[in-house]
């Protein structure tokens, strides 16, 4: 069943010209508008081609760090709306680090020969900083070029919490009040999981969530209470097999063996010398590490087998439950479970394509 | 004299949305079809520009290795028919090496949101594997999205095979009947002369074959015997200088160091320890090395210089021979060959641009 | 002040199907039908796109080396035009390294697939190589493919000089007879400053030059000798808080530490050991480098703090005077002076793509 949204484009004119760099920014009005367009571009590019609506608009794809999903889905939703796409291919790295530019600087040049520019970078705030050096520029020459953030470090990515919401309407229709939405893996550090909460309560959504995570990794009690202030009511469970059968929706993320062993060794750090690990100097880390990764390696093994959802798991899951993960997965998820009809994985990875047209479009004031 | 076909494109249909994995999908009919849009595209690109036959088509470049010749020849050829790329540019290296998602995986992805995918893999057999990947997301949306093999390590090449038999029959006609072919250099690990050998055979040419080699070097037994039962006669030799007086065609590719190494390791490990290398322990293996070396050396130097196509080697072949070489080279041609009318190799890179229009149109359903 | 540029495409029309290898092509009509030229690429892009030019045209963008900001303006000079880009993103390095590929090689196959080709490599004289081998496949296709030197080393960069050039008369007029032009900081080894004194001269621009430089990095003479022979009377300071009141331009270079240490490598190999520092051996090279670097320490700091661009040096200049800069910068302009109407490097590096655009439509045969 395909989501209906009865809206027109007006309220997408609100991006129009400006940066998206937060979930924050979308208010329901916008998303339903959002998410209409975004159905549209996904009927045009499957019955033959969308409108050209970027000819003459150049995009500048800008990524510090390699990312293959999101750097070609953005180079193809420029590209399926008849635009141009310039891109670094690490070069704007190497160069940049060789050369000591700041990224001021480099987001200055760059907006000179472009109409927007899409950013990816390791660290948190790059693309606020971006967008204030693109608005730096505009002031002398009245050009805005709006700053897609494409993910800044452990910061925000809201292009991928957008069409993640977009999936879930994609399968259970506009209205998803009611429904039960489960998290699993690893929600201490999962980026797109802390977007995804923000934008339900945004969108103003009456869904309950359900947090599955070792409690190494359990959600940050900011998440819990910001989704309980807004009504969403939040469960908190270390057990799979018995929350997984009361799901509507369940979103996996990898859990990195690396996150245990950062973890232990703080943990470690402060029972030991009431420091945390970071303060400790050379030989009092060295001294504490192999410890970390024993206790760290049984957690993460345990954890891992614990949350791996395989045939099996999803045998005890509700028939119409959907299945997502932001990819790339590890073992997570056997491939066996692709074919499981519940798997809307490869959905997501579609409808980025679409959300992300819709995307570009409405910033480049290009929705007519 | 160009050749002349007399051919629909009828034939070329069968490759619509099919994956070009091997040149043993090639039937002579179809080589026929083929060619014959290979020459149109040339004149097309040679007064002014193609028809936008891709118009509103992504293809994907996937490239996990370098090739400059390849790379850029598909993005020119999606781009002179109008078409758009979207490019991975080492980056889907790196990014799924750090996060280790799988091939299949990546295709599935990239398959998302392109029309079709130019894959480029040091390990034999990731074309196949990519193209189970996206016959498998064709089953969720119905649509083809087709994997043209670019280079599979060991495995096939199929694109250049198909650009050197053309440019065979671009010199000699279409019907190349009667003609002696032959092959120099590293006969034993040239993935190119391979899949020529055996296009010629599907194409039913009746033309004789000239393997000259070094003896280490020599072309494997399983190719030899699918030539002479296909009734194309095979001779071997290692003698150039005698063999070139009768050819109507030399193809050179590159001998290189790294494989007399690799081929005495083997003798000797054999003859000192009757074992191959491979199956050694460390010590043995580095005790055996340097006698390895040296042997290698001597071959190598004496086969190199047996072997390179220099103008005095060039004096003794006929007038219409013409010579090839997949390129890159090395030492084997030397630079003052390039001006002798029958150095046919810049025109291979030529002919290969427009055989990948052809492949790119075809497979893409785009002929008319 | 815009220029006003009076001027036909006819000088123009000189650069058809012509390598772009260095700014000694330049006479002052062509600059001027090049900067009419650019203008108008201006005012298109700057009210909804440039005439597609460029259609049907492919343009390689070979970068030896990463350069954001050329490798970008060219990529969306290009596409402004409506042509297409291919590129190797450092592919082609790798790849030509690993198997030995000649420049020469590289650029006959790469001339096979494109319409022109910008190069940038570290060696100087690579553009005239690559122009050469341009030409020797012309020879036998006919058809020309113009090479775009985009930095060849400590070579050529032309089209840096020719943006510098517009950049000035952007801001003073066509004719800018009268000016004193005065450049700061590296003078020895930059690129920039060399090529663009010798675009004025070329250009008969009845200019004053002003060279401030710490004396180890000061003007080579063969250049203060061209200017002088040219009737373009030089001046050369340590003094910057002296020599800006007097500037209409000050165009400032990167003081890089390595420069200094270089020098002092070879000044201190010639009083003590009577020779260069390459010909030394190893021994005697590590026995000077301390030295070496301790006394280039001392220049480089001073140098480096007495000529920062900041808004107290600012306050010392006139107020109708242009900042300029090649970018990228390091810390001889701190952010601050950015909003100074007098800064004038973001306009420098926006002028870049319209110069290219004038550039490649020129050498491709496109102006009208």
């Amino acid at each position: 069943m395909a989501a209906i949204y009865t809206t027109s484009d007006t309220p997408l004119h609100k991006l129009s010209h400006q940066h998206i760099l937060s979930v924050e920014q979308f208010e329901p009005d916008m998303l339903e508008s959002l998410f209409a367009r975004s159905q549209k571009m996904d009927r045009q590019v499957s019955t033959g081609g969308a409108e050209p609506l970027l000819a003459n608009r150049v995009v500048a794809n800008v990524f510090y760090e390699p990312s293959t999903r999101t750097d070609l889905s953005f180079q193809a939703a420029t590209q399926r709306l008849g635009g141009r796409v310039i891109t670094t291919a690490g070069g704007v790295h190497y160069s940049s680090v060789t050369k000591g530019e700041t990224l001021h600087d480099t987001i200055k040049t760059i907006a000179s020969y472009s109409d927007a520019i899409v950013l990816r970078h390791p660290d948190r705030g790059a693309a606020r900083q971006a967008a204030e050096a693109s608005d730096a520029l505009r002031q002398t020459t009245g050009r805005p070029v709006p700053i897609i953030n494409a993910g800044d470090g452990i910061g925000e990515h809201p292009s991928q919490a957008l069409l993640d919401l977009y999936t879930i309407k994609d399968k259970f229709g506009a209205n998803i009040d009611g429904l039960t939405i489960g998290f699993l893996g690893d929600l201490r550090n999962g980026r797109t999981v802390h977007s995804l909460i923000k934008l339900l309560a945004l969108d103003k959504c009456r869904v309950k969530v359900a947090c599955i995570a070792p409690e190494s990794l359990s959600m940050p009690s900011e998440y819990v209470e910001f989704a309980r202030s807004r009504e969403m009511p939040v469960s908190e469970t270390t057990d799979l097999q018995e929350a997984i059968r009361g799901l509507d929706v369940l979103y996996v993320t990898r859990v990195q063996r690396e996150r245990f062993v950062a973890q232990q060794l703080d943990e470690v750090a402060a029972s030991v010398f009431g420091q945390p690990y970071d303060s400790l100097d050379g030989p009092r880390k060295d001294a504490i590490k192999p410890l970390a990764e024993l206790k760290a390696g049984h957690e993460y093994l345990s954890a891992r087998d614990a949350y791996v959802v395989d045939p099996m798991m999803m045998s005890l899951a509700p028939k119409n439950m959907i299945l997502m993960h932001p990819l790339p997965r590890v073992n997570e998820i056997p491939e066996q479970v692709d074919t499981d009809d519940r798997a809307y994985y490869f959905r997501q990875v579609q409808n980025g394509l679409y959300i992300r047209m819709a995307l570009l479009a409405a910033v480049l004031d290009r929705l007519a």
